[in-house]
């Protein structure tokens, strides 16, 4: 490719509100331009970053058994209606009707997409199992776009289904699938941490993030000495120490409390520490019920965690004046002792304790009314909780589950998923079977998987730049070798620069050459440092018949002749 | 491939209430499924094949010059504005709402996309010209998807974008990938005949259209002599031959005229020739205009031609009350002459005549009332056309514009089209401008070029197939051998028919590979027939040490060493 040819040139300015490394670099570089927020334009250099991203990942996909094909963009909206996701993907889903009124979802992800094609046919125990892949655009109506291709819109995912006839041989694919992303990441020059996470909207028991660590990242994880437990903030489990779990119950007491609505007032107040007293967060969920969340006052609520104990999808915090008139208590003096009893008629309270209340005796919190506090609260003695599990949010320096080290904080970006599915979407949609050795009709045990093409992009471009650009690992890179022709008005050497892109295509290789007359020498290299293609080469007056020879990602420079190229160039 | 491991198998059935072949081979082939109507899967063969089309299209079109980039799906519904296609388009575009209730076009075709593209650039005239494409999803939400790929709601177009200087060197481009099209088309085994055609909402002078021919295509087009001329029904020109032009002009008259509403009762009434007679139609235009259109008798009226003559997008046949109440004329007896003097207040009509009424003299026709007709009509003495032009459909047997041969009608499927479009998109969005040898900022002259990868595949197999299934040519079949091992289950025909797929493979051929023990050797061959791949080879207990070869297309079968099939399959 001639530079002076290719569009989406090279510029010094950046939008001036970008922070972020990645968006800037893909900017100044000639990679993208935004349409709308969260929407780009890949220009030349671009799309040839992201077809050599999918190239790797099509190649280990392939070598691992799984099968490209390709679904339509438009889901009929019938399917997540199947499922139910049509509601607990809340706005993300973006919904469109055409001329006939028939409703079509945006493709999101595409578990019932695949499912519906499979029950489509009559498959046997010995047609699998079975791992489909697709690479398509995916449009998610995020509320906010940041940083490039970081957090996007819309963006072109690989991603991938995996049907088993049952859960043994589905582990084997999980761990295929885990390796084989381990291997396409390494490829390109990432290192990634496998982390247990949350499955979102997706469904299933358990799930991994790959992360590449990064201080912009936006999943915080928390990691065991010597990554023997690494676990998103929303999954972390973690040793809940034991407090006075020692000392004798005292008889509840009822005190006032003149204190103001935070939990540092009633520790003041009281003088007793914050890990005695009772922190109670009231939410309410899409079915309009109340949760009483309550927990140890050190710990924080994980929202996250708290769903998937309720097995709801939503929640907000309650307002103020529902506290007062529908619960007929008062807040920051909230407790889950007899709050049942002064309920608003129809109004549905469920009280969910984290169980790091086990952890401690004699408690003291709220007592339902304004400046009245409960002192020597006790667990089953003086309240019932309706459900009791870990809510409880992880912080570093808590001690690991199985005790041996404490937990360390990271941050990252999450390039990849993988997710157990099980039988959550067979079982709910109609006619997801297949026929057993036993001639039974049994329901597929599903996995899925998914790469975004985008955010890999930019990720790699957060590890491999310096001051001057971006530096591409080889495999990912646009161009193979950026050729620099400089004193090109002359005819010998604006000849033989053009011999040596001949020579170089023949040979197989990828060459972007610059052969602009009019730019200077500083212009050329500074280009070829931001848009970062691993070797340079430069032909001018001083190399002579020889061509200079420059990593991207080393200072040093060396004269070879064409032909030593070759162990350079590996051609 | 393993064929056991394929998702996607043969089946015998198709959908009963399909007619077109192509649809039924690739639905029994195991390379596509439906979701909803005109919107399909492509199964791992289907995707194979359309990666074939994809990577010779991308090859052409590369060589030509152009530069492959992609834009958002999504496409802002202000961009569609500025130039009024949001309107133009009519039903065909679907528009989405984000949670923002900010609106996008799902992308139909990108012209304004990519326009908007290119004013965030400065470009000046060295920069030019430039041709960019894409491939990607495409929506048209069409009254009637059908015959499988042929017409669909969604589909993967490559559209491409030429931006120059001026339109002597868009001529060139013009040329260039006229010249493209017809090799990547000639490369997939297609015959095109290039079209002139109409450019619909896209915009610009001139287009044409590359058709493959088929009774089933839904492009009727005529055609000269020795394709000294060819053209889309809706555009095409021929001469209207002279009738009665020597008569002398006689009194325009008035008369009774006790018949229906039919020419040929008009006909039958006054004994006179059908030609002879004036047809008129009334339409309404999209701003409530009415239109009369008004026509030699024996010709019809091409609502496309007379769409673009009166610079319309949309019409409709006036209504029998509408004419009554508003125009003050009468269904089948309406007349140009005084129709104007009637009106109803606010209602304009505006009389377009075809060129025909210059070829007849004392023309016959309603009265504007019922069961009165006019006779000895002479257009400019008795009443006058506000647009004179061009609107009558051209017929099979019609006499060529250059008058050297008579026309011929054939049918065919449009594969690909090229349009001309001028100024049409950067005068109308504000800065689509570079800047010129003077430094003067001036809008880009543009064409733009597409295909539809989908309908090109039907068209593939609408051409390449028998009784027994598809033919694919080598160039986009889907593998290049289907290799068929027979008697499996001695081992050592088995360790044979394996060691030759391997070797295959090492040699870089893709194969697809029969390896079911349970499947007899009658439903492998007939399942290889049916599938397509050009090359069929058998290793089985007759074949001993060799392989038989044979090709799809032909009858004979031979035996060869491993060795010999070298000259055959090119490694």
């Amino acid at each position: 490719m001639l530079y002076s040819k290719l569009f989406g040139k090279t510029t010094r300015t950046a939008p001036s509100e970008e922070k972020i490394i990645s968006a800037k670099l893909l900017y100044q570089g000639g990679f993208i331009r935004e349409s709308t927020a969260g929407r780009y334009y890949l220009l030349p250099l671009g799309l040839r970053v992201q077809q050599k991203i999918m190239q790797v990942i099509k190649e280990e996909m392939d070598k691992a058994g799984a099968q490209e094909m390709v679904t339509p963009v438009l889901h009929p909206l019938s399917l997540w209606q199947e499922t139910n996701r049509d509601k607990s993907t809340g706005y993300e889903l973006t919904v469109v009707k055409d001329r006939r009124n028939f409703e079509f979802a945006l493709g999101a992800t595409a578990e019932e997409m695949l499912v519906d094609l499979i029950r489509k046919f009559q498959l046997s125990y010995k047609d699998l199992p079975i791992n489909l892949y697709q690479f398509s655009a995916k449009f998610r109506d995020e509320l906010r776009a940041r940083g490039g291709l970081l957090r996007v819109r819309e963006f072109v995912m690989k991603d991938a289904y995996s049907f088993d006839a049952e859960e043994e041989t589905f582990k084997k694919e999980y761990r295929n699938m885990w390796q084989t992303y381990s291997t396409i990441f390494k490829r390109m020059g990432l290192k990634t941490i496998v982390v247990e996470s949350d499955n979102g909207y997706i469904g299933g028991e358990y799930c991994h993030e790959f992360i590449v660590e990064s201080p912009i990242g936006e999943s915080r994880f928390l990691i065991a000495q010597e990554n023997s437990y690494a676990a998103h903030e929303d999954v972390a489990k973690f040793t809940k120490d034991e407090k006075n779990t020692q000392e004798a119950l005292k008889p509840l007491q009822e005190v006032e409390a003149k204190r103001g609505n935070t939990m540092e007032e009633g520790v003041r107040l009281h003088g007793l520490p914050l890990w005695q007293q009772i922190k109670d967060v009231l939410y309410v969920d899409e079915k309009n019920r109340f949760i009483l969340a309550i927990i140890r006052g050190d710990y924080d609520v994980n929202e996250i965690k708290l769903k998937h104990l309720v097995k709801t999808y939503k929640l907000r915090h309650a307002r103020e004046e529902e506290i007062r008139t529908l619960i007929h208590s008062e807040p920051g003096f909230i407790s889950p002792i007899g709050i049942k009893k002064n309920l608003d008629k129809n109004v549905q309270l469920i009280i969910v304790a984290d169980d790091s209340l086990r952890t401690i005796k004699n408690a003291y919190g709220g007592a339902n009314k304004k400046h009245h506090d409960c002192l020597n609260v006790n667990i089953d003695r003086d309240f019932q909780a309706d459900i009791e599990g870990d809510i409880a949010m992880a912080q570093a320096g808590y001690t690991s589950a199985d005790k041996n080290s404490k937990l360390e904080e990271k941050r990252g970006i999450e390039v990849g998923n993988i997710f157990q599915l099980g039988y959550y979407y067979s079982k709910k949609m109609k006619g997801a079977v297949f026929t057993d050795r036993n001639g039974q009709e049994k329901p597929y045990y599903m996995g899925c998987y998914g790469i975004g093409l985008g955010r890999t992009m930019a990720t790699i471009v957060e590890k491999y730049h310096d001051k001057r650009g971006i530096a591409w690992p080889k495999q990912v890179a646009p161009f193979d070798v950026h050729l620099i022709g400089l004193d090109l008005t002359a005819d010998a050497i604006k000849n033989r620069a053009f011999a040596v892109y001949q020579k170089l295509q023949e040979k197989g290789i990828d060459v972007l050459f610059d052969d602009r007359a009019e730019a200077t020498a500083g212009e050329k290299f500074t280009d070829a440092d931001l848009i970062g293609i691993p070797v340079r080469l430069v032909v001018s007056k001083r190399t002579g018949a020889k061509i200079e020879y420059k990593k991207r990602s080393e200072k040093t420079t060396a004269l070879y002749e064409l032909d030593d190229l070759k162990k350079y160039l590996n051609f």
